[in-house]
């Protein structure tokens, strides 16, 4: 299959990469890494990015930036980035990305656990994951062509502990291998719809 | 209590005053109908609103627009109608309501059953359901002075079946007398943190 991976060069997208390489072609997508670039926040860059691969078979979005902080003094604009990003950034790879994916093609995108046990500093994250999990749900069903879509949803991953550690106390970490794994179920399976928490 | 219904005009809004009215002193608010008027999608009109409430014991939320339509045409546009009334107008009366709102005060928003169970049509009802779903989740463990959230996520109402009757085919419609006990046991109980799906 030819697989395009946007967030690539992070810590799932290598992880993910590094599982599904042997067996596939892999195009790498990141902000700045991998072969090919693309902002996910903007709709004219996700075009350009499509026009440049072409036809593929599945798509893996690991990407996509929240707002982490205290709650008591969020605004709207501090839930806006996340919206804008981590949500109708990946919401757009699919809107966009359906025109060009292959009959019973498949998309993957990113939550977390956040959408269901939250954290301190960790609202707009919540809120954001909560949106994916159900997008998900509600499209799959609307999908054409046989094209499927899933969500993984995914704890605190070890290898992120030097960086998110302090705020995920006493949740028990995953191991990059195994979150790749659920990605591997939802691109070589045949399941849509569904929300794949990796615990 | 003096307790603030937004969207108290609507089918379930009049369900919620109804259950209410009798043992509290509600504030009632619409577009264009009841006593006091705002528009959800405005941070400022929201501002005026609690100006002119001064202070309150319980907001409940019932009001929220999304776009119902076909996947296979929803652009990032479609989409953008539930995030900024549904989903933001909604977080935007907890974001500001909170500067108002008594110690130990409640917020009760309003989601709905298509956040796990889809319909055609209903994508970004989904979207916006779950995000709310989730925020609730995560607000609620960083709110100050005692302040609780909770999301009521009816199914169709009996009520609504002659609006909305077609595109829940097979979804079996509650009572709005029903639903508005939801809102009841989050304002009058002590719960938080909960989303009280009503089916
Ligand atoms: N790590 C965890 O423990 C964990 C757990 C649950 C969920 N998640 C979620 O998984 C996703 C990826 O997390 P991660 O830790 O792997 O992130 P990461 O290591 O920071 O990597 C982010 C990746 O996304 C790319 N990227 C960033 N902004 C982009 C944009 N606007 N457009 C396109 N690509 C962009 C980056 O490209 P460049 O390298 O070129 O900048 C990089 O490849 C996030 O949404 C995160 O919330 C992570
Ligand atoms: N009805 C159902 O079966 C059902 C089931 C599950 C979830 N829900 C959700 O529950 C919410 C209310 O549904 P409903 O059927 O009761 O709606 P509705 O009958 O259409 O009533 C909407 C209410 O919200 C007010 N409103 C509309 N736009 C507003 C805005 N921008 N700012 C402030 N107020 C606004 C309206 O005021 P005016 O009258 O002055 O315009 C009215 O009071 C919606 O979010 C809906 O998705 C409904």
């Amino acid at each position: 299959m030819k697989i395009v991976v946007v967030g690539a060069t992070g810590t799932i997208g290598k992880a993910v990469v590094g599982a599904l390489q042997d067996r596939h072609e892999i195009v790498k997508v990141g902000k700045k890494g991998g072969d090919l670039h693309v902002d996910i926040t903007d709709a004219e860059s996700i075009r350009g990015l499509f026009k440049k691969i072409g036809s593929f078979d599945a798509l893996v979005s690991a990407a996509g930036k929240v707002h982490f902080g205290d709650f008591g003094t969020m605004t709207e604009k501090e839930f806006t980035v996340g919206l804008k990003d981590k949500l109708m950034g990946q919401v757009n790879l699919v809107l966009i990305g359906r025109d060009h994916i292959n009959d019973g093609g498949s998309f993957t995108l990113t939550a977390g656990v956040l959408s269901h046990d939250p954290i301190r500093y960790g609202v707009s994250a919540s809120l954001v994951n909560g949106a994916l999990e159900s997008f998900t749900k509600a499209a799959a069903i609307e999908m054409p062509r046989g094209l499927r879509i899933n969500v993984v949803s995914p704890g605190v991953l070890t290898e992120s502990l030097p960086t998110y550690g302090d705020y995920f106390r006493g949740h028990e970490p995953v191991p990059g291998a195994r979150v790749a794994n659920a990605y591997l179920k939802s691109v070589e399976g045949r399941m849509t719809g569904q929300v794949l928490t990796v615990l």
